[in-house]
């Protein structure tokens, strides 16, 4: 059975590519978008615990739109007949927003579509479905109770975790179900997934894209990100998602290039896979002829203990609903959000002190690098089973997961997961990072290195 | 002896005609800051309770420079040459920001002067002092036991509040020490001191002024305004405050214009000065073919009890200082900023949540209208030895000074407070408020409602 997006073990086919197919009428929107469907309905596959709810009808008939109006001569828009899977918090006109949980089905349904869902729609999108996630999206893991746990696309025997909390958009990209997904990262919840699942994913600096009609973690970290094929796909979906102009990446030479390598606890404790992929990328950087330089950021180890804003914001946001339905929670989720309670108005306002300073001096130690540079996770995805089995391992592998990606929430900056294992071993993330607005810089030099780890074997998009 | 901003008992000078002479070299900028710093020295005067620090020096040595450059047909700026003063809280590079307090006296001095200091010098001014205020801006009466409290230009005798905190910004205009006074209102801290002094205030938009460079009382609350002679005044300053251009203030007719006088707890315990100066205002401005109606704001009982931001806000910032220092804060500040330590983050977070719902309220009850008129404070300025000798009765005025002010800081919106008693009663203040974003129109409204009380006998900057 074909599918367009991710011909047999092809690798996955980039947008763009895909975009060119719609345009020489090589395929339809529609037929595309009944491949996703097909994929999502395939009963060996990960459709069901990948999806909390498939668009099946509304996409065939804006599919069906989106071809009527090309063959008239008019392309809907940058994402015309583009199938985009959209993550289960996002307000959709007329549904409940659910977030992953049980708890809200009696909750009002939405009175518009969340601002993000309706630029994806004006973009031409063909919306999918609503992707799975961490309850609430509070873990990295992508771990969920009540709709199941979408496999990793690798080692699918073993049943690994797809990471979190954007695992089903994840996995409704590897698996064609969607040519891109939409998510959000509040600690790493867009490029842990990716990372993990082979796939490229961006979280973009905080502010460029609209918040509205999305429901809240911790609104001080939150953003909306892409996970796609490519660095170019993250890129083109970015700008529909931000209203902005799409960037042209023309990935340069990465000669002249200075990337700083995070030195300190981002590094420690990687698995050997890890260790050996991220290590082969940086040489591969440094070959290619960019300057591959240790970055020492003083305040590093600051931060884990200064980023305690997600618990009492989502306390603030819980209270009511874990107080009427705390025994319908995930109790990992739960137990997680109830840290909040105690927590004092004086010193979460200190928070916020402390992170201008640790900011202020991010920005004058990241100043003069391209780019900065650092594993996405330190270990590959873990055995859904074996997480399942023990809280000290669920919490200790959430732990492993968040580390890196959430510095980068923390300090309010962008950052891309760039693939740089080799074909057919365990995905491996390698994390492109800057401050915040550095957004279309991340994104050309990410398109560069890409170019480079693919030219040197790396499993990009695949 | 005589001033030019004030001569004898005639009217305040309003800052147009003071920059009118200095154009046409009636006068010069030297005589001018030479007159308010007679004032300020004058011993039967409040200069030594009015301000806490006095730039006698550099105020001659700008003053002779702007002279020098208009000689050469060079004029500085909008407030070429005018003595304006500023608030305790506002950084000056090379000196401590004390804020009202002595507990600050071994801080590190400013690097830089605040946004707004900047500005006015920029803008030509002429820095007469730094004036006193409620210690760290944390009470609408304007007592202060360390610098002592600047009395009242009414009823000198008994020794009246000033209002606050911005006192002695209030006293630095009425008393011919500066030509206009900027200040902080983060609870009606411009609006109380104007209308209790019979002078004019405004407070802004909180956005449309920089709070860099001053220390803070309450973050989500904080705003920077001007007390000065008369409605074009506050708009002149203001624009130099927000880097904006300057408004034309035509006070067009009344007639057509629609204002909500707002009902409810706003209106409760008018003294009957503050009742008949009132009242006989609405019917002036109905007289002049305004539409005066009642307006009735569903929510307006919600604002006090989820106005709650101050306090945890301010104690995150003194916690420090009060470990340290407490026994030196005036009780009745400290009581007030320890009342924000047993503050939980999430019922702190609820209040913005609160905050949004009823703002959305305000915007769709007040939209329609021109403006929303309302008593500035309910009662004309106590004497001091009254609020010194009881706690009881300190908290009580408090209160009610501040109950009416600080709905608009609650509703992010902006307000002007104009005297409408008549010459020689008690001053009194009528609000005249609008939502965030109104300033402009509030501005030009408030022009054209100050010309209708002039014309009836009002007591505007006198």
């Amino acid at each position: 059975m074909e599918n367009v997006l991710k011909v047999g073990s092809e690798p996955l086919r980039p947008i763009a590519q895909t975009l060119q197919c719609l345009a020489r009428g090589e395929v339809t929107s529609r037929s595309l978008t009944d491949d996703c469907l097909r994929a999502v309905a395939d009963p060996q596959g990960e459709g069901k615990r990948t999806f909390t709810r498939v668009y099946e009808e509304s996409a065939r008939t804006t599919a069906d739109e989106v071809d009527l109006r090309r063959s008239e001569g008019v392309v809907a828009g940058p994402l015309a007949g583009l199938p985009i899977s959209i993550k289960d918090l996002f307000d959709v006109a007329g549904e409940t927003t659910l977030s992953g949980s049980t708890v809200l089905a009696d909750a009002p349904s939405a009175t518009a579509d969340a601002a993000v869902v309706s630029r994806l729609r004006q973009a031409g999108a063909v919306l999918i479905g609503r992707t799975n996630m961490t309850e609430f999206a509070y873990s990295g893991l992508g771990l969920n109770p009540h709709y199941g746990t979408p496999k990793n696309p690798y080692d699918r025997a073993t049943g690994r975790i797809p990471g979190g909390s954007s695992s089903g958009a994840a996995v409704s990209v590897s698996d064609g179900m969607a040519a891109a997904a939409v998510g959000s990262d509040t600690g790493g919840s867009i490029r842990i997934p990716a990372a993990l699942c082979g796939l490229t994913g961006f979280k973009p600096t905080a502010r460029r894209v609209s918040m509205e009609g999305v429901l809240p973690l911790s609104p001080t970290l939150d953003s909306i990100g892409v996970i796609a094929p490519t660095v170019a796909c993250c890129a083109l979906v970015d700008a529909v998602l931000a209203g902005q102009a799409t960037i042209t990446l023309l990935p340069g030479p990465l000669s002249g290039m200075r990337f700083g390598v995070l030195r300190g606890f981002v590094l420690d404790g990687m698995e050997d896979e890890v260790a050996r992929a991220f290590y082969t990328a940086l040489s591969t950087l440094s070959k290619a002829g960019a300057k591959v330089e240790d970055l020492y950021f003083g305040s590093l180890d600051r931060v884990p203990g200064a980023n305690q804003f997600a618990a009492p914001e989502a306390f603030a946001w819980h209270r009511e609903l874990l107080a009427m339905h705390g025994d319908r929670y995930d109790p990992h989720v739960a137990i997680r959000i109830r840290h909040g309670a105690g927590v004092y108005a004086c010193d979460y306002l200190d928070l916020f002190t402390i992170r201008t300073e640790i900011m202020r001096e991010a920005a004058r130690t990241f100043e003069g690098f391209d780019a900065v540079l650092l594993p996405t996770v330190p270990c590959i995805a873990p055995a859904i089973a074996t997480l399942e089995a023990s809280d000290d391992a669920y919490f200790d592998a959430n732990g492993a997961v968040l580390r890196n990606p959430s510095l980068f929430n923390y300090l309010d900056g962008c950052a891309l997961s760039i693939p740089c294992h080799r074909p057919g071993e365990a995905p491996v993330g390698l994390m492109v990072a800057g401050l915040g607005g550095w957004d279309a810089r991340i994104l050309r030099v990410g398109a560069a290195i890409e170019a480079a780890l693919l030219q040197q074997g790396c499993a990009i998009f695949s």
